[in-house]
């Protein structure tokens, strides 16, 4: 039987630690190909590149492991749409995985994160599709402790599947003195950023402002990521692209005089 | 009884023609207040400026029509975050307004859609919030038969209200020969963009890529976005922002060995 496809991919750039450790590990389980930014991404949601050109260029960060890597231009969404037509071809991937990103995507997070973009790209191609955060906002977060979790997420994907019009959202919690109570399959918990802008004033005079925030959790739940993470579990969402709040049609269609 | 507080946003930039348009039916119902980027940002999907600074100035474009309004280097989902820390300060909007966009955003779009960030940023906040755009992709696309529907939509959401947790996106078909058949509130199609890469090469002969593509409808329904636009109706799908395909976590759990 011939090994799996892995398209590896990442929001934190190709240089950063968290996509080597994600490459060593998807190393263990299929052939490894990876596209990944050229340059750090955070934030860019679903961010694609209209309007302006896009490089993709070979590199040779990962020749010491024998995986093919190529770094591109655009956002995680670009690299996992050039992947498909200018790396993989005619061969179709059998699993996309993003990450590891340095920082939490859990619960209203995902909607600006890049790593989850280029997860949710794989799943719109119809390729089973995780992203994996490390609770840690540091690019030195300790990693120690994660491989065990990595590999059983993406093996059981490969093994047994996905629902179709999923991506997995893994979250990861900071490495502690206990040990991770194991993974809870979740849903997005009703969380927030309170965000707040620091003002401060340029050498020319100008007032310019730096974008601050904490995320505050409004969810009493039990079964959503931030609980699961508080609780030193790894958390797995399964975020739908589908965007339709369905309970919400027939209220506007009740409610409205249209 | 005062007038309601409506802010305006959009993904085109301070000076497209949609926003305009926008500003200036808004104008009918409330008290209208502008923060815009100040360049386009299409494609930027639910992107935020971490990791660079903010800048937010004042702006006389619609002093004609006495309307406040700043222009922001930031992403649309800067913007609604901004004006709610910077300019409307210890007011809250009554409505978020955002558009109109010039090209549809119709199903999969939605994911790519600055003009929807920063409408669903108006929902994060609790606030009614609605993302306008013009099913034509030239910025001198005809606005002359807007009117009667971007009125009627924002009308009915201060008057009665959307449910919580959504926020509205609005996708009005181009001028034709045949009057607009009306509105219909849809799910989200299942199409997606078959995309195609332009390859070409720069003066100093390297390679580089134009993202060219078509959305290709995959959905036979007749209650969906891109079925109601064809029919020549004005289409509102409720989006979420809970992405949790709550529907997989039973899945899920029943098929994986965790």
């Amino acid at each position: 039987m011939s090994k799996p496809l892995i398209l590896v991919s990442n929001d934190d750039g190709i240089t950063s630690r968290g996509i080597r450790k994600l490459v060593e590990l998807m190393t263990q389980l299929g052939e490894v190909l990876v596209v990944a930014p050229d340059s750090p991404q955070s934030g860019m949601g679903h961010a694609i590149t209209v309007g302006d050109t896009l490089r993709l260029t070979p590199s040779k960060i990962f020749e010491d492991i024998s995986v093919e890597a190529y770094e591109c231009s655009g956002t995680p969404a670009d690299c996992i749409k050039l992947a498909k037509h200018h790396v993989l071809k005619d061969r179709k991937a059998d699993l996309v995985v993003s990450g590891i990103n340095h920082g939490s995507n859990s619960s209203i997070s995902v909607l600006y994160s890049g790593t989850m973009s280029a997860a949710i790209e794989g799943a719109i191609e119809g390729t089973p599709a995780i992203g994996y955060s490390l609770c840690d906002y540091s690019p030195q977060g300790d990693l120690s402790h994660v491989d065990e979790y990595v590999l059983k997420i993406a093996s059981e994907t490969l093994e047994k599947g996905i629902p179709k019009g999923v991506a997995l959202n893994v979250n990861i919690p900071p490495i502690q003195n206990q040990k991770i109570q194991g993974i809870k399959i979740c849903r997005q918990a009703n969380a927030w950023w309170e965000e707040d802008f620091e003002q401060r004033i340029d050498p020319y005079g100008r007032k310019y402002f730096w974008m601050v925030g904490n995320l505050v959790n409004h969810d009493k739940g039990q079964d959503n990521d931030e609980w699961a993470i508080a609780q030193n579990y790894v958390s797995v969402v399964p975020c739908q692209f589908d965007l339709t709040g369905h309970h919400a049609i027939s209220i506007i269609n009740d409610d409205w005089d249209i």
